[in-house]
């Protein structure tokens, strides 16, 4: 078998983000639009910076510990909560801007922007593990915004190797055209080619993808299994079946070559544990779980006491069970990619690795 | 109590060279010229690439899981090693050349030359966590080997500064007036004052230090307490008692101000756990230590199952008392320049920190 040849950035900062089985049990905490309208909802008032600040530091002080690697977004994340993410976890740094820039058909398109006055540079001097990159994205969008987030996606994978250090590009598709509704049959029907087209489109080297993040590729709601209205009481007409959803995940770890995880995309922790219990078992990497995991402590803001104590106990709880249901995660160095952690090699090793290995300097 | 601000790779490096409680319990395994030496010993041959790879391999592998850090070569540990260094275990390399030129009076005095091909830049690309510069220093040398030897260590603070990355600096005195010997009355007498005065040399913010790792200051085979051939069977005079070398670690402690850790400088295990154990109760945060705690296992090269038993019994054995030696040492951030870790702030924290802090093009 044939060594696998890593870089010592790459090989450092993927082993960071794992656990020590290789495989990805993270956290995001990266949430600023979706958060802001969380703790307004609560509130009643406009949310401040120092809002979002105190709620990220409590998420990072109780939760991180539990977390292989915690994903931060630099503007109201990071600057609080960097002393409180253990050294032992690794840290992901997002950076695109929140929220997305409204195109194409009928406006309902989404450009992503990258975070001004940021980027891939000021993440690796930072001193994080990884680089994190949002993209909306459907393949089948106008060709203009197609092209622009494959652009971009393009440039921070070349930042990335560049800079040496991991990628996870995080790709979600949404809803655009006439009869699509997020929550609706045809959309869910549709789910599963959304996933694999764009897991197909940027799994391309050419992108230099180091982990995929992405959605189940289908929509629990309407499998038949659990169609009765098992995570919210709402009966819904089948799409597809179990054995269906699993073959979805497994074309999704066909597709990929390289890791992937499992985001949760605001669904509830219930769906969330079946969702990282399906994907694990069909080659998925782990998971990036952000609001399934913390999203009940904001109920309890402005009351810091009641939202620590309700992560020390909920949160934590939830944490333990997607350890459980992630059981059987494919350790990264097991993927296609890699072959087995005996085949994992540091690029050019043996006694003149220090001299070819390149700096900043020679783009 | 004023805050005390820290950049943000700094903060991350600081963290994972310690432990969670904030003390380096630090592991070398950079040696190149004294390593080969040891090999040569035992084999009788010509020492290889190969030779030094594996045993560094082996070190790594078996003992590095135990140490907050590790310090690492470039050129034969760190291309085999990498993949067995845990993750959450700090990663320090080494950017100078092994040895020293000889220089100045009759020759015998030292002059550290930089790893040709190698540097901070690569060090940072590379993912690590820190850097460590091994120093020659006599304050009372030739001026001309006195100003180079602070030359190297300023322009590699400033590189540290610049790429953001812990600056580990190592300094150690050595014997070159006639009157000098290394295990003499005349150069244990002369000890502390060594250590003192190249401790306040680079102690000065002009060089950017984040840890100094130095020797201990005195020679404990001549104090009183152990003077009757506690370590090695010979009787000497003594130069001090156990109280005055209490009071020079003090000494070092304050005149440091930053963390600082001692080195095992290729004493004995009993000798320097004494060591520890002292500098700890008088306000050292940790150890950095190389062939006490690992040189044993060379004696059985090349029988690499038998280096490996020795590494996972006397070898583990020796980091957990290495522990327990350290049980008083003082937290970095409780270090006169931290103040506490509630003090412990990242520099410029707060809505605008992404923007200001500054990626590597702006020098």
């Amino acid at each position: 078998m044939s060594r696998v040849e890593i870089s010592a950035g790459k090989l450092r900062g993927l082993l960071r983000l794992a656990d020590d089985e290789g495989r990805f049990r993270m956290m995001a905490i990266d949430q600023r639009g979706s958060l802001k309208r969380m703790i307004k909802k609560v509130t009643g008032r406009d949310v401040t910076y120092e809002d979002l600040a105190q709620i990220k530091k409590l998420i990072v002080k109780v939760l991180s510990p539990y977390s292989s690697a915690t994903l931060i977004d630099p503007g109201y994340g990071y600057p609080i909560a960097a002393k409180y993410l253990p050294a032992e976890v690794g840290l992901l740094l997002a950076v695109e801007e929140t929220g997305y820039l409204a195109s194409g058909t009928g406006e309902k398109e989404r450009k992503t922007r990258l975070l001004e006055g940021w980027g891939v540079e000021k993440v690796k001097r930072a001193g994080a593990d990884g680089v994190k990159l949002l993209l909306y994205y459907r393949h089948d969008g106008s060709p203009e915004v197609v092209e622009h987030q494959q652009a971009i996606a393009r440039t921070v994978g070349e930042e990335c190797a560049y800079y040496d250090i991991p990628y996870v590009l995080e790709i979600v598709a949404y809803p655009f055209r006439e009869d699509e509704d997020k929550d609706s049959f045809a959309y869910a029907k549709r789910k599963p080619k959304l996933v694999f087209d764009y897991v197909a489109e940027f799994a391309k080297p050419e992108y230099k993808v180091d982990v995929l993040k992405v959605e189940f590729p289908a929509d629990l709601k309407y499998c038949k299994e659990y169609a009765d209205g098992a995570f919210d009481g709402v009966k819904r007409e089948p799409a597809y079946e179990l054995t269906e959803v699993e073959d979805f995940c497994r074309e999704v770890t066909r597709l990929a070559k390289v890791p992937w995880v499992i985001l949760s995309a605001g669904v509830g922790i219930e769906e969330f544990l079946e969702e990282v219990e399906i994907a694990s078992r069909c080659g998925a990497s782990g998971f990036l779980c952000g609001r399934a995991l913390w999203k009940y402590c904001v109920d309890f803001y402005p009351d810091l006491d009641a939202v620590e104590q309700w992560l020390e106990t909920g949160g934590a709880e939830n944490f333990r069970k997607l350890y459980a249901a992630s059981e059987a995660a494919i350790p990264f160095w097991d993927t296609d990619v890699f072959k087995g952690f005996p085949n994992l090699m540091l690029q050019g090793a043996g006694p003149d690795w220090y001299k070819d290995y390149h700096g900043f300097g020679d783009r």
